[in-house]
């Protein structure tokens, strides 16, 4: 039997991977990157089959990785954890530089930068796993690293349906609790009143989800 | 150019790996884990094929990880991550169940188990990465995990040469620093006088290394 909150005690980094090149390019929040090799340095990181970034991958067979901080505003997660590139251009108002093949690298928020050449793309399912040699890796700040456990714990995200750590909330057995609670249906987010000095239901009618911003009007009560 | 400071900002745990049957087995430190699919879910671990441990997972097909704890002992870190299977039976002493297909599973110190099936090996140059099927997952305790992080900081650990993550300290340009530190030759463990009360010279001749627990003769001053 798999219990999931065993999963979550598997420790993760939280950064945004970009493809692509000056004329177009997106990025995806991702969570699952690691070195695999020290001679060459190489990482692997994990990308859902579907993710638009995907298919800038495919094309350049470059990507950047940007290492985000613990102080990661809600407005960087909202654009590129649960946006997607097809509506938008979501590098439009970050900090971009372009690295090797002019891949786009953001800058906005980032700690620390990495770009890399895919060398294998190994199909896992749903996901796919890029290999990739890097070229660059460049410390902008001493700030902390994201992790995963302090983005669930502290900023009380959720992973995004098209991540390896998804979990169904709804399908998860979970303890009775006696305080409310408001899930935003669009990214998960929960707003648990016992943790908040206004209650949800007194939260004016323009408040938006401070992960992904959605409307007051697309959260439910748990 | 790499910035290794910069590959020091992805975020990692700290597991014991372990593969084999009830008359052998063995099991290695490993930072490199990752979940990749959800459904099924499937994590990516990443082995120096050197390891002995890549044999027993090899031949059966199945391993176990155990997450590690932020209070770990040095004892466990130094058994499983600078000593060989081939020298000694690592797993005696300690505190060990057999799960899947026999599977050895660490339990002493460990925060949560995780059983699974190899499903693709990939060889990625020294490492191969194996994607796992997971069949068990169970939670132990709800100590906070370690990251790797944490490891390096807090317990001034270093990786060993056979990790992904190693980097040759001799060949890395540091800032000059005025205090003095010893590094043991054995695992780069630094005994740092400026963060001890007792500087390295007064420490008693029977003193071991706390991570490897090498002699007191195997350091040498920085």
């Amino acid at each position: 039997m798999i219990n999931f909150d065993a999963l979550f005690k598997i420790s993760y980094g939280l950064y945004v991977v970009c493809s692509g090149n000056k004329e177009h390019g997106n990025g995806f929040i991702c969570n699952t990157v690691m070195q695999v090799t020290a001679d060459p340095v190489q990482l692997a990181v994990c990308c859902n089959k579907n993710n638009y970034t995907a298919e800038f991958i495919a094309h350049s067979g470059v990507l950047s990785i940007s290492v985000l901080p613990e102080n990661v505003s809600s407005e960087l997660i909202g654009t590129f954890g649960y946006q997607s590139g097809r509506d938008k251009d979501k590098l439009q108002g970050f900090d971009v530089s372009y690295g090797i093949d002019n891949v786009p690298v953001l800058l906005s928020e980032t700690v620390a930068t990495i770009e890399g050449k895919v060398k294998q793309t190994i199909d896992v399912g749903t996901h796919l796993i890029y290999i990739c040699e890097i070229i660059e890796a460049t410390l902008l700040s001493n700030s902390n690293p994201i992790t995963y456990d302090y983005y669930r714990k502290i900023k009380k995200g959720v992973s995004p349906k098209n991540a390896p750590t998804y979990v169904d909330e709804t399908k998860q057995h979970t303890d009775e609790t006696t305080s409310e609670k408001y899930r935003c249906l669009i990214c998960g987010y929960i707003y648990d009143n016992a943790e908040n000095d206004t209650p949800f239901e007194q939260l004016p009618e323009d408040w938006e989800c401070p992960v992904c911003r959605a409307a007051k009007a697309m959260f439910e009560k748990m």
